[in-house]
Protein backbone atom coordinates (compact mmCIF):
# COMPACT_ATOMS: atom_id res chain seq x y z
CA UNK A 1 0.00 0.00 0.00
CA UNK A 2 1.12 3.54 -0.85
CA UNK A 3 1.36 5.88 1.84
CA UNK A 4 -0.82 8.11 2.89
CA UNK A 5 0.74 11.42 2.38
CA UNK A 6 0.69 10.20 -1.77
CA UNK A 7 -1.79 12.71 -3.33
CA UNK A 8 -3.06 12.90 -6.86
CA UNK A 9 -4.36 16.19 -8.82
CA UNK A 10 -6.57 15.53 -12.21
CA UNK A 11 -7.72 18.06 -14.29
CA UNK A 12 -11.20 18.14 -15.71
CA UNK A 13 -12.34 19.44 -19.20
CA UNK A 14 -10.99 16.94 -21.72
CA UNK A 15 -9.76 14.77 -18.78
CA UNK A 16 -12.54 13.94 -16.83
CA UNK A 17 -14.97 15.21 -19.32
CA UNK A 18 -15.27 16.27 -22.88
CA UNK A 19 -15.33 19.94 -22.80
CA UNK A 20 -13.52 21.61 -26.06
CA UNK A 21 -15.98 19.46 -28.34
CA UNK A 22 -18.55 21.72 -26.71
CA UNK A 23 -16.53 25.12 -28.02
CA UNK A 24 -15.79 23.60 -31.37
CA UNK A 25 -19.54 23.50 -31.81
CA UNK A 26 -19.91 27.08 -30.50
CA UNK A 27 -17.47 28.45 -33.07
CA UNK A 28 -18.83 26.32 -35.97
CA UNK A 29 -21.87 27.94 -35.44
CA UNK A 30 -20.84 31.46 -34.47
CA UNK A 31 -18.67 30.94 -38.08
CA UNK A 32 -21.95 30.25 -39.83
CA UNK A 33 -24.07 32.94 -37.89
CA UNK A 34 -20.98 35.76 -39.61
CA UNK A 35 -20.56 33.93 -42.35
CA UNK A 36 -22.62 37.03 -44.54
CA UNK A 37 -19.68 39.75 -42.88
CA UNK A 38 -16.49 37.50 -43.42
CA UNK A 39 -14.70 34.41 -44.52
CA UNK A 40 -14.53 31.38 -41.83
CA UNK A 41 -10.83 31.56 -41.33
CA UNK A 42 -11.43 35.62 -40.47
CA UNK A 43 -14.45 34.98 -38.06
CA UNK A 44 -12.45 31.98 -36.17
CA UNK A 45 -9.22 33.94 -35.99
CA UNK A 46 -11.23 37.29 -34.63
CA UNK A 47 -12.94 35.31 -32.16
CA UNK A 48 -10.02 33.53 -31.24
CA UNK A 49 -8.19 37.22 -30.56
CA UNK A 50 -11.35 38.54 -28.72
CA UNK A 51 -11.39 35.38 -26.47
CA UNK A 52 -7.31 35.52 -25.44
CA UNK A 53 -7.50 39.47 -24.94
CA UNK A 54 -10.97 39.23 -23.01
CA UNK A 55 -9.25 36.24 -20.68
CA UNK A 56 -7.38 39.28 -18.94
CA UNK A 57 -10.49 40.93 -17.38
CA UNK A 58 -12.86 38.04 -17.71
CA UNK A 59 -11.29 34.87 -16.95
CA UNK A 60 -11.73 31.42 -18.19
CA UNK A 61 -15.34 30.22 -19.25
CA UNK A 62 -18.81 29.49 -21.00
CA UNK A 63 -19.67 33.70 -20.28
CA UNK A 64 -16.05 34.59 -20.89
CA UNK A 65 -16.90 33.01 -24.13
CA UNK A 66 -20.52 34.51 -24.55
CA UNK A 67 -19.10 38.03 -24.07
CA UNK A 68 -16.07 37.96 -26.68
CA UNK A 69 -18.40 35.98 -28.93
CA UNK A 70 -21.06 39.17 -28.86
CA UNK A 71 -17.97 41.50 -28.82
CA UNK A 72 -16.62 39.92 -31.80
CA UNK A 73 -19.83 39.54 -33.87
CA UNK A 74 -20.57 43.50 -33.20
CA UNK A 75 -16.98 44.40 -34.80
CA UNK A 76 -17.16 42.12 -37.74
CA UNK A 77 -20.68 43.16 -38.58
CA UNK A 78 -19.58 46.70 -38.25
CA UNK A 79 -22.96 46.90 -36.26
CA UNK A 80 -25.12 45.52 -37.95
CA UNK A 81 -25.24 42.37 -35.91
CA UNK A 82 -29.14 42.52 -35.11
CA UNK A 83 -30.53 42.54 -31.10
CA UNK A 84 -32.05 38.74 -32.10
CA UNK A 85 -28.47 37.28 -33.27
CA UNK A 86 -27.24 38.36 -30.28
CA UNK A 87 -29.91 36.77 -28.10
CA UNK A 88 -29.10 33.33 -30.06
CA UNK A 89 -25.20 33.71 -28.67
CA UNK A 90 -27.03 34.06 -25.69
CA UNK A 91 -28.91 31.31 -25.88
CA UNK A 92 -26.02 29.26 -27.30
CA UNK A 93 -23.74 30.51 -24.40
CA UNK A 94 -26.64 29.04 -21.68
CA UNK A 95 -26.68 25.59 -23.82
CA UNK A 96 -23.33 25.26 -23.06
CA UNK A 97 -23.97 25.89 -19.06
CA UNK A 98 -26.60 23.28 -19.26
CA UNK A 99 -24.82 20.68 -21.96
CA UNK A 100 -24.83 17.28 -20.50
CA UNK A 101 -21.54 16.14 -19.15
CA UNK A 102 -20.01 13.56 -21.35
CA UNK A 103 -17.19 11.53 -19.43
CA UNK A 104 -13.78 10.75 -20.87
CA UNK A 105 -13.78 6.77 -21.55
CA UNK A 106 -12.31 5.27 -18.28
CA UNK A 107 -12.29 8.23 -16.26
CA UNK A 108 -15.73 6.47 -13.71
CA UNK A 109 -13.47 3.05 -14.09
CA UNK A 110 -9.89 4.49 -13.06
CA UNK A 111 -11.28 6.77 -10.29
CA UNK A 112 -13.17 3.99 -9.13
CA UNK A 113 -9.80 1.55 -8.88
CA UNK A 114 -7.50 4.18 -7.49
CA UNK A 115 -10.14 4.46 -4.70
CA UNK A 116 -10.52 1.14 -3.98
CA UNK A 117 -6.46 0.97 -4.11
CA UNK A 118 -6.79 3.11 -1.20
CA UNK A 119 -3.89 5.27 0.45
CA UNK A 120 -4.11 8.69 -2.30
CA UNK A 121 -5.56 11.81 -1.17
CA UNK A 122 -7.50 12.64 -5.14
CA UNK A 123 -8.00 15.74 -5.63
CA UNK A 124 -9.50 17.86 -8.49
CA UNK A 125 -7.74 20.67 -10.06
CA UNK A 126 -9.66 22.58 -12.75
CA UNK A 127 -9.43 26.61 -13.70
CA UNK A 128 -12.60 28.18 -15.49
CA UNK A 129 -15.33 29.63 -14.03
CA UNK A 130 -16.62 28.21 -10.39
CA UNK A 131 -20.31 27.77 -10.52
CA UNK A 132 -19.87 26.09 -13.78
CA UNK A 133 -17.30 24.10 -12.70
CA UNK A 134 -19.06 22.90 -9.66
CA UNK A 135 -22.13 22.23 -11.59
CA UNK A 136 -20.18 20.23 -13.83
CA UNK A 137 -18.63 18.01 -11.17
CA UNK A 138 -21.85 17.55 -9.34
CA UNK A 139 -23.56 16.40 -12.66
CA UNK A 140 -20.50 14.13 -13.41
CA UNK A 141 -21.11 11.82 -10.67
CA UNK A 142 -17.37 11.66 -9.77
CA UNK A 143 -17.61 14.22 -7.18
CA UNK A 144 -17.57 12.13 -4.45
CA UNK A 145 -14.57 10.09 -5.47
CA UNK A 146 -12.39 13.25 -4.64
CA UNK A 147 -11.47 14.54 -0.68
CA UNK A 148 -10.61 18.16 -2.21
CA UNK A 149 -11.56 19.90 -5.54
CA UNK A 150 -9.73 23.04 -6.16
CA UNK A 151 -10.98 25.06 -8.74
CA UNK A 152 -8.34 27.87 -9.70
CA UNK A 153 -8.18 31.44 -11.96
CA UNK A 154 -5.27 29.84 -13.51
CA UNK A 155 -3.10 26.71 -13.65
CA UNK A 156 0.85 28.13 -13.33
CA UNK A 157 3.32 27.23 -11.08
CA UNK A 158 2.27 29.37 -8.15
CA UNK A 159 -0.87 28.55 -7.92
CA UNK A 160 -0.10 25.18 -7.67
CA UNK A 161 2.59 25.70 -5.55
CA UNK A 162 -0.34 27.36 -3.38
CA UNK A 163 -2.91 24.53 -3.55
CA UNK A 164 0.20 22.10 -2.16
CA UNK A 165 0.94 24.22 0.56
CA UNK A 166 -2.73 24.27 1.98
CA UNK A 167 -3.08 20.73 1.79
CA UNK A 168 0.46 19.84 3.12
CA UNK A 169 1.16 17.71 -0.15
CA UNK A 170 4.99 17.78 -0.57
CA UNK A 171 5.64 18.09 -4.06
CA UNK A 172 7.32 14.76 -4.68
CA UNK A 173 4.03 13.10 -3.35
CA UNK A 174 1.83 14.76 -5.81
CA UNK A 175 1.10 13.54 -9.34
CA UNK A 176 -0.95 15.46 -11.97
CA UNK A 177 -3.21 14.24 -14.52
CA UNK A 178 -4.18 16.23 -17.23
CA UNK A 179 -4.67 17.02 -21.27
CA UNK A 180 -2.39 20.28 -21.30
CA UNK A 181 1.09 20.19 -21.33
CA UNK A 182 0.85 23.70 -20.40
CA UNK A 183 -1.35 23.62 -17.18
CA UNK A 184 -0.91 20.49 -16.30
CA UNK A 185 2.13 18.72 -16.74
CA UNK A 186 5.01 21.88 -17.26
CA UNK A 187 4.09 23.79 -13.66
CA UNK A 188 4.37 20.71 -11.70
CA UNK A 189 7.35 19.05 -13.14
CA UNK A 190 8.80 22.57 -11.90
CA UNK A 191 7.66 22.42 -8.79
CA UNK A 192 9.27 18.80 -8.75
CA UNK A 193 5.94 16.48 -8.64
CA UNK A 194 5.23 14.26 -10.93
CA UNK A 195 2.67 14.41 -14.20
CA UNK A 196 1.06 12.09 -16.33
CA UNK A 197 -0.33 13.32 -19.54
CA UNK A 198 -3.44 12.17 -21.06
CA UNK A 199 -3.54 13.96 -24.87
CA UNK A 200 -7.26 15.03 -25.83
CA UNK A 201 -8.19 14.93 -29.71
CA UNK A 202 -8.48 18.81 -29.49
CA UNK A 203 -6.49 21.38 -27.46
CA UNK A 204 -7.68 25.04 -27.17
CA UNK A 205 -5.11 27.13 -29.30
CA UNK A 206 -3.97 28.89 -25.55
CA UNK A 207 -2.86 25.90 -24.32
CA UNK A 208 -0.75 25.06 -27.03
CA UNK A 209 2.95 24.90 -26.19
CA UNK A 210 6.22 24.14 -27.90
CA UNK A 211 7.71 22.87 -24.71
CA UNK A 212 8.29 19.16 -24.39
CA UNK A 213 9.16 17.78 -20.99
CA UNK A 214 11.62 15.32 -20.78
CA UNK A 215 10.89 11.65 -21.08
CA UNK A 216 11.19 9.19 -18.01
CA UNK A 217 11.19 10.38 -14.45
CA UNK A 218 8.09 12.03 -13.34
CA UNK A 219 6.85 12.52 -16.88
CA UNK A 220 4.53 9.79 -17.73
CA UNK A 221 2.43 10.55 -21.20
CA UNK A 222 -0.81 8.02 -22.49
CA UNK A 223 -3.10 7.55 -24.38
CA UNK A 224 -6.30 6.53 -22.23
CA UNK A 225 -6.71 7.35 -18.61
CA UNK A 226 -7.49 3.18 -18.42
CA UNK A 227 -3.56 3.26 -18.19
CA UNK A 228 -3.46 5.30 -15.24
CA UNK A 229 -3.56 2.84 -12.46
CA UNK A 230 -0.43 1.32 -13.71
CA UNK A 231 1.51 4.87 -13.89
CA UNK A 232 0.40 5.22 -10.23
CA UNK A 233 1.74 2.06 -8.87
CA UNK A 234 4.82 2.28 -10.37
CA UNK A 235 5.16 5.89 -9.08
CA UNK A 236 3.79 5.18 -5.58
CA UNK A 237 6.67 2.30 -6.03
CA UNK A 238 9.17 5.06 -6.60
CA UNK A 239 7.91 7.27 -4.53
CA UNK A 240 8.10 5.43 -1.00
CA UNK A 241 11.04 5.46 0.92
CA UNK B 1 -4.18 35.87 24.14
CA UNK B 2 -6.73 34.32 22.68
CA UNK B 3 -6.25 30.71 21.55
CA UNK B 4 -4.63 29.97 18.37
CA UNK B 5 -7.42 28.03 17.07
CA UNK B 6 -10.24 31.14 16.76
CA UNK B 7 -10.83 32.39 13.24
CA UNK B 8 -12.36 35.44 12.31
CA UNK B 9 -14.13 35.35 8.55
CA UNK B 10 -14.42 38.56 6.56
CA UNK B 11 -17.27 39.00 3.95
CA UNK B 12 -14.98 41.08 1.08
CA UNK B 13 -17.83 43.44 -0.95
CA UNK B 14 -19.03 46.33 0.91
CA UNK B 15 -17.84 44.79 4.13
CA UNK B 16 -14.38 45.52 3.48
CA UNK B 17 -14.38 47.14 -0.12
CA UNK B 18 -17.65 48.69 -1.59
CA UNK B 19 -18.94 47.20 -4.26
CA UNK B 20 -22.61 47.78 -4.32
CA UNK B 21 -22.83 51.57 -5.35
CA UNK B 22 -20.54 50.19 -8.32
CA UNK B 23 -23.84 48.12 -9.27
CA UNK B 24 -26.25 51.11 -8.37
CA UNK B 25 -24.65 52.94 -10.66
CA UNK B 26 -24.56 50.68 -13.73
CA UNK B 27 -28.61 50.25 -12.65
CA UNK B 28 -29.26 53.91 -13.23
CA UNK B 29 -26.66 53.96 -16.94
CA UNK B 30 -28.97 51.02 -18.20
CA UNK B 31 -32.20 53.17 -17.12
CA UNK B 32 -30.88 55.94 -18.77
CA UNK B 33 -30.32 53.74 -21.95
CA UNK B 34 -33.37 51.95 -22.11
CA UNK B 35 -35.43 55.46 -20.70
CA UNK B 36 -36.82 55.70 -24.33
CA UNK B 37 -38.44 52.39 -23.81
CA UNK B 38 -39.63 52.49 -20.35
CA UNK B 39 -40.30 54.34 -17.41
CA UNK B 40 -37.26 53.54 -14.96
CA UNK B 41 -39.93 51.64 -12.45
CA UNK B 42 -40.15 48.90 -15.02
CA UNK B 43 -36.32 49.29 -16.04
CA UNK B 44 -34.94 48.53 -12.74
CA UNK B 45 -37.46 45.76 -12.06
CA UNK B 46 -36.86 43.81 -15.24
CA UNK B 47 -33.19 43.90 -14.69
CA UNK B 48 -33.37 42.76 -11.63
CA UNK B 49 -35.61 39.95 -12.35
CA UNK B 50 -33.59 38.85 -15.40
CA UNK B 51 -30.57 39.08 -12.82
CA UNK B 52 -32.41 37.04 -10.21
CA UNK B 53 -33.75 34.32 -13.05
CA UNK B 54 -29.80 34.06 -14.03
CA UNK B 55 -28.00 33.60 -11.05
CA UNK B 56 -29.03 30.07 -11.45
CA UNK B 57 -27.04 29.25 -14.81
CA UNK B 58 -24.75 32.24 -14.47
CA UNK B 59 -23.70 32.66 -10.36
CA UNK B 60 -23.03 36.71 -8.99
CA UNK B 61 -20.50 38.76 -10.25
CA UNK B 62 -20.03 41.54 -13.45
CA UNK B 63 -19.70 38.92 -16.25
CA UNK B 64 -23.61 37.78 -14.65
CA UNK B 65 -24.75 41.35 -14.66
CA UNK B 66 -23.30 42.14 -18.05
CA UNK B 67 -25.27 39.14 -19.80
CA UNK B 68 -28.17 39.78 -17.73
CA UNK B 69 -28.02 43.94 -18.72
CA UNK B 70 -27.42 42.78 -22.62
CA UNK B 71 -30.72 40.34 -22.16
CA UNK B 72 -33.31 42.81 -20.35
CA UNK B 73 -32.09 45.28 -23.29
CA UNK B 74 -33.01 42.94 -25.94
CA UNK B 75 -36.36 42.31 -24.36
CA UNK B 76 -37.24 46.05 -23.56
CA UNK B 77 -36.66 47.43 -26.57
CA UNK B 78 -38.34 44.72 -28.20
CA UNK B 79 -35.31 43.51 -30.55
CA UNK B 80 -34.88 47.43 -31.35
CA UNK B 81 -31.55 48.05 -29.15
CA UNK B 82 -28.46 48.35 -31.60
CA UNK B 83 -25.19 46.88 -31.54
CA UNK B 84 -23.68 50.47 -30.86
CA UNK B 85 -25.54 50.23 -27.12
CA UNK B 86 -24.73 46.55 -26.55
CA UNK B 87 -21.16 47.28 -27.21
CA UNK B 88 -21.88 50.23 -24.61
CA UNK B 89 -23.04 47.82 -22.09
CA UNK B 90 -20.25 45.45 -22.19
CA UNK B 91 -18.06 48.58 -21.96
CA UNK B 92 -19.66 49.49 -18.37
CA UNK B 93 -18.94 45.69 -17.30
CA UNK B 94 -15.47 46.08 -18.29
CA UNK B 95 -15.25 49.24 -16.40
CA UNK B 96 -16.94 47.69 -13.82
CA UNK B 97 -13.76 44.84 -13.46
CA UNK B 98 -11.31 47.81 -13.71
CA UNK B 99 -12.79 50.24 -11.27
CA UNK B 100 -10.18 50.68 -8.48
CA UNK B 101 -10.95 49.36 -5.06
CA UNK B 102 -12.21 51.46 -2.62
CA UNK B 103 -12.05 50.37 0.99
CA UNK B 104 -14.37 50.81 3.51
CA UNK B 105 -13.63 52.36 6.13
CA UNK B 106 -11.69 51.24 8.89
CA UNK B 107 -11.15 48.39 7.10
CA UNK B 108 -7.28 48.54 6.81
CA UNK B 109 -6.67 49.49 10.57
CA UNK B 110 -9.13 47.06 11.93
CA UNK B 111 -7.29 44.54 10.04
CA UNK B 112 -3.91 45.63 11.25
CA UNK B 113 -4.95 46.07 15.08
CA UNK B 114 -6.08 42.17 14.69
CA UNK B 115 -3.07 41.09 12.83
CA UNK B 116 -0.83 43.04 15.32
CA UNK B 117 -3.02 41.56 18.14
CA UNK B 118 -2.30 37.90 16.61
CA UNK B 119 -3.79 34.45 17.99
CA UNK B 120 -6.49 34.42 14.71
CA UNK B 121 -6.26 33.41 11.84
CA UNK B 122 -8.25 35.72 8.93
CA UNK B 123 -10.01 34.63 6.18
CA UNK B 124 -11.63 36.11 3.34
CA UNK B 125 -14.67 34.65 2.70
CA UNK B 126 -16.69 35.96 -0.20
CA UNK B 127 -18.86 34.86 -3.10
CA UNK B 128 -18.88 35.92 -6.85
CA UNK B 129 -16.91 35.51 -9.49
CA UNK B 130 -13.16 33.94 -8.89
CA UNK B 131 -10.82 36.08 -10.69
CA UNK B 132 -12.53 39.25 -10.15
CA UNK B 133 -12.57 38.59 -6.69
CA UNK B 134 -9.09 37.70 -6.53
CA UNK B 135 -8.07 41.13 -8.75
CA UNK B 136 -9.87 43.20 -6.26
CA UNK B 137 -8.13 41.30 -2.71
CA UNK B 138 -4.75 41.96 -4.86
CA UNK B 139 -6.01 45.99 -5.42
CA UNK B 140 -7.01 46.20 -2.10
CA UNK B 141 -3.73 45.82 -0.49
CA UNK B 142 -5.71 43.62 2.38
CA UNK B 143 -4.39 40.42 1.07
CA UNK B 144 -1.15 40.15 3.02
CA UNK B 145 -3.64 40.23 6.43
CA UNK B 146 -5.27 36.98 5.23
CA UNK B 147 -4.19 33.23 5.99
CA UNK B 148 -7.03 31.70 3.48
CA UNK B 149 -9.28 33.31 0.88
CA UNK B 150 -12.38 31.43 0.37
CA UNK B 151 -14.61 32.07 -3.26
CA UNK B 152 -17.75 30.19 -2.95
CA UNK B 153 -20.47 30.05 -5.62
CA UNK B 154 -23.42 30.62 -2.73
CA UNK B 155 -22.60 31.47 1.13
CA UNK B 156 -25.22 29.06 2.79
CA UNK B 157 -24.68 26.99 5.76
CA UNK B 158 -23.48 24.05 3.69
CA UNK B 159 -20.40 26.08 2.39
CA UNK B 160 -19.70 27.86 5.33
CA UNK B 161 -19.82 24.10 7.52
CA UNK B 162 -17.68 22.89 4.27
CA UNK B 163 -14.94 25.94 4.77
CA UNK B 164 -14.92 25.16 8.46
CA UNK B 165 -14.42 21.54 8.33
CA UNK B 166 -11.50 21.98 5.10
CA UNK B 167 -9.87 24.68 7.67
CA UNK B 168 -10.55 22.45 10.77
CA UNK B 169 -11.94 25.80 12.52
CA UNK B 170 -14.29 24.46 14.98
CA UNK B 171 -18.03 26.59 14.64
CA UNK B 172 -17.99 27.92 17.76
CA UNK B 173 -14.22 29.35 17.28
CA UNK B 174 -15.69 31.29 14.31
CA UNK B 175 -16.33 34.68 14.08
CA UNK B 176 -17.75 35.94 10.51
CA UNK B 177 -18.63 39.40 9.72
CA UNK B 178 -20.25 41.25 7.47
CA UNK B 179 -22.70 43.26 5.73
CA UNK B 180 -25.49 41.07 4.74
CA UNK B 181 -27.59 38.84 7.30
CA UNK B 182 -28.58 36.51 4.86
CA UNK B 183 -25.38 35.35 3.25
CA UNK B 184 -22.96 36.18 6.21
CA UNK B 185 -24.87 36.29 9.58
CA UNK B 186 -27.68 33.86 9.57
CA UNK B 187 -26.05 30.69 8.23
CA UNK B 188 -22.90 31.20 10.56
CA UNK B 189 -25.31 31.84 13.82
CA UNK B 190 -26.89 28.38 12.26
CA UNK B 191 -23.97 26.08 12.62
CA UNK B 192 -22.97 27.45 15.96
CA UNK B 193 -20.64 30.01 15.26
CA UNK B 194 -20.70 33.49 16.14
CA UNK B 195 -21.53 36.41 13.88
CA UNK B 196 -20.83 40.72 13.52
CA UNK B 197 -23.46 42.44 11.11
CA UNK B 198 -21.58 45.71 10.10
CA UNK B 199 -25.04 47.00 7.24
CA UNK B 200 -23.67 49.25 4.23
CA UNK B 201 -26.20 51.54 3.43
CA UNK B 202 -27.10 49.72 0.31
CA UNK B 203 -28.49 46.44 -0.23
CA UNK B 204 -28.77 44.34 -3.26
CA UNK B 205 -32.59 43.31 -3.21
CA UNK B 206 -31.66 39.46 -2.90
CA UNK B 207 -29.66 40.12 -0.30
CA UNK B 208 -32.64 41.47 1.57
CA UNK B 209 -34.17 39.20 4.57
CA UNK B 210 -37.14 39.18 7.06
CA UNK B 211 -35.92 37.36 9.35
CA UNK B 212 -33.76 38.94 12.14
CA UNK B 213 -31.46 36.54 14.39
CA UNK B 214 -31.76 36.85 18.33
CA UNK B 215 -29.61 39.20 19.63
CA UNK B 216 -27.32 38.68 22.55
CA UNK B 217 -25.47 35.97 22.62
CA UNK B 218 -23.22 34.90 19.70
CA UNK B 219 -24.42 38.09 17.37
CA UNK B 220 -23.56 41.46 17.43
CA UNK B 221 -24.03 44.55 15.56
CA UNK B 222 -22.22 46.95 14.60
CA UNK B 223 -22.38 50.83 12.89
CA UNK B 224 -18.48 50.54 12.12
CA UNK B 225 -15.79 47.81 11.58
CA UNK B 226 -13.54 50.37 13.86
CA UNK B 227 -15.16 48.99 16.86
CA UNK B 228 -14.76 44.91 15.03
CA UNK B 229 -11.41 44.66 17.77
CA UNK B 230 -13.32 45.48 20.81
CA UNK B 231 -16.02 42.60 20.51
CA UNK B 232 -13.66 40.07 19.01
CA UNK B 233 -11.70 41.05 22.51
CA UNK B 234 -14.83 39.96 23.91
CA UNK B 235 -15.70 37.08 21.48
CA UNK B 236 -12.29 35.42 22.57
CA UNK B 237 -12.76 35.66 26.37
CA UNK B 238 -16.59 34.31 26.35
CA UNK B 239 -14.92 31.50 23.62
CA UNK B 240 -11.42 30.53 26.31
CA UNK B 241 -12.25 27.68 28.21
Amino acid sequence: MPARDLAIGFDADDTLWRNEDLFASMHARFGALLARYHDAATVERELLATELRNLAPYGYGVKSFTLSAIETAIHLSSGKISADEIQYLIDLGRAMLAHPVELIDGAADTLAQLAAAGGFRLLVITKGDLLDQQGKLARSGLAERFHHVEILADKHAPAYADVLRRHAIAPENFLMVGNSLKSDILPVLALGGAAVHVPYHLLWTHERTEERPPTGGRFYELKTLRDLPAVVREWAGTTRK
